[in-house]
């Protein structure tokens, strides 16, 4: 029985692929605090230690015991003697006692006996060791006591966060010097189509120069996937079906782009199916651009079939990467940043299709311009100009000059 | 004569970066096409070729001549005959005359003496080489002509442009294996303070791990700049200076963390102006937090200097980093993107100064909420839970919870 596959929305094949590798598993591996940049924890991590691991100061100052300057003013200073000085990076020497106070550098110690410690601006030092205090002052005032930042045991980052900047620095404060993050996802690209040569060649007449294995690639090397191959091969059933079968075992991905539409000699569709039957699980989603992809799941892994067009498969591509690389790894959905811009032209949509817009994005001194490039079907250009892009949804049927649109970067 | 400094705007610091590095210069190297990915061209990119190089359809259908389909309609079909098919990769074999057709698949090239292509659903093929066309064409219909993509020698990219995927994929397509771009910026990080210590160390009472090094440098490879060196160093005058002048022969940009407060051994300041008299140009900044930040200009070269605390040195260095880069490169500003949530809680702001106010972000069903963090000064976790951050104006008194406001990315 033939198989019919309707077009799907977007949310519809996020979903079938949510379902269908919702326990795809990845290795992890240990790698160096500074490598973990960009990768995800594949466990979740827990302090070994209490940070900060003394009672510090948060302020230049005098520590001191709060009692001491109860209903302490500027016209009715409290008054204390002087006893020692923190210095930083040191335990502190003494001990403080009633009427006593030290002093502490920001960061520094807090001395045993003290639990406040009064600002430098609010004190004035007399002849030697006495010490007028202009202010009162709670307890565990401008002190930050020992795993009050960060407790032993606590956890501090989730499995599957995606580590940024801000991330080593928390790593390292806890003593991490090594983390276990999820190993790269791995892509093999492979571009379809008779009329494909490679950069390096010059084409004759009928052959163009291979676009998608780049703009493609340079998407997954943009977000540290790895990329075990790229290549791009002429529309023959044998070689095509060999290369998607090895390409398969050494990858979590693998992304043929051309051969999905309905023309003469595309059938991946078809092979795909032959690798393994009823392997398709998307085919045709309701996105203009790029409305014939596929989706499949072959031998456990994931397929995606990107249109040839460029710019519909770069759409195609960046408008799943992120949910597909979620469900493989198992990690949250992050927000998609953008900016706000005035379009400059009317869009038209395709209704029942969401429709993305490629656009320049103006800077002026009013705000954003968002300027829609509009070219034939696959040219370079329409993506070569572009920014950004503006999404109109499937029920809406078009957008005016003037409106103000959200825009995506490209 | 002892100089004042003022703390002054973000953008009056900006604009002195701006004045003293205007004509920096970088040299660059020539990478292959894959390694060009975020980085900067360091000349602009003409085509050494027509795109497309032949005369394209953009559909699956039949070359023809217009005048044969003028008024052809579904009620008064044109009738034409196949005399040959276009193969896909290959030059046509046969040229038209008046009254014929030829097959052409999407992207095949059009056979000389056609000046369109119907599309096939716009057909119906009868028995053998019968055509008949139900709809009139323009001149030019669905082909895409020799050069109208991208015309030999236009300019495609700018000098200065950063190189995304989608430009990886038109600079293949116009036969470029490698491009000529500026070096990665080098930056040197130095964390200082007789606190700190490597994360590899235990800290004593009074020690703490370095943190700084860890996120200022997460932001520089983040970025694709190259790191030099990175280091924590005890606040001794000597060693510190040496550091400094070393740092500054093998870097374009050197990071100086701690030290730029008004504290006891606080002295990045005045050992700069040491190194070279005068070279300090920003000491303070409108900024909350982050007040006391450095700007200088030693030996041709920028050194940042940033507070100790890690929130207020990341939120300094990414408030500039974008700048410097465009600054020192030569290149354009980019947008920064954001989304837009609604607070959950107050925030106050400090007049006079921009406030930075760290937010976590949660994604509900209505969209999303934007929870300030708050935290005592220096804690890690006031970062670490953080995804993104507001910005208050300098002449705004705070924001009030259920207020809608832009987050930024961290």
């Amino acid at each position: 029985m033939k198989k019919v596959f309707n077009v799907c929305t977007i949310d519809e094949a996020k979903k079938l692929i949510s379902d269908k590798f919702s326990n795809y598993e990845i290795d992890s591996e240990e790698v160096k605090l500074f490598e973990s940049l960009n990768r995800y924890l594949a466990k979740p991590i827990f302090s070994k230690c209490d940070v900060p691991h003394f009672n510090r100061s948060t302020v230049d100052g005098y520590a001191l015991m709060s009692k001491d300057v109860v209903g302490a003013s500027e016209s009715l200073p409290a008054f204390l003697k002087i006893v020692g000085e923190v210095e930083m990076g040191y335990d502190a020497k003494t001990n403080i006692n009633h009427g006593e106070a030290i002093y502490v550098p920001t960061g520094g110690v807090l001395p045993t006996g003290a639990d406040c410690v009064v600002m430098i601006e609010d004190t004035d030092q007399l002849n030697g060791d006495d010490l007028f205090v202009y202010t009162k002052l709670a307890p565990k005032e401008n002190v930050l006591f020992k795993g009050e930042d960060i407790k032993i045991g606590e956890q501090v980052l989730d499995r599957g966060s995606l580590i940024g900047p801000q991330d080593l620095g928390v790593l390292a404060s806890i003593g991490y010097e090594t983390v276990e993050v999820y190993k790269k996802l791995k892509f093999t690209v492979i571009s379809t189509g008779d009329e494909v040569v490679s950069p390096n060649v010059t084409p004759k007449i009928g052959e163009i120069r291979d676009i998608n294995s780049y703009t493609i690639s340079g998407v997954i090397l943009e977000r540290n996937g790895y990329l075990v191959d790229f290549c791009v091969l002429r529309d023959q059933e044998g070689i095509l079906k060999t290369t998607i079968i090895n390409a398969i075992t050494k990858s979590d991905i693998v992304i043929i782009s051309g051969g999905s539409s309905v023309g003469n000699k595309d059938f991946t569709h078809k092979l795909l199916n032959e690798i393994e039957s009823d392997s398709v699980f998307v085919h045709g989603i309701a996105i203009k651009p790029g409305k014939p992809s596929i989706f499949a799941k072959v031998r456990d892994k994931l397929i995606v079939g990107l249109p040839g067009q460029p710019a519909s498969a770069l759409i195609v591509f960046k408008t799943f990467i992120d949910h597909i690389e979620q469900v493989l790894i198992g990690s949250k959905a992050k927000p998609v940043f953008y900016i706000e811009a005035t379009l400059t032209k009317n869009v038209h949509s395709t209704p029942g299709r969401e429709t993305y817009q490629m656009v320049k994005i103006i800077s002026t001194l009013q705000g954003y311009l968002a300027e829609p490039i509009y070219g034939k079907s696959g040219t370079i250009t329409l993506i070569a100009n572009a920014l950004g892009f503006i999404k109109i949804s499937a029920n809406c049927e078009g957008l005016s000059a003037d409106e103000i649109v959200k825009v995506y970067e490209l």
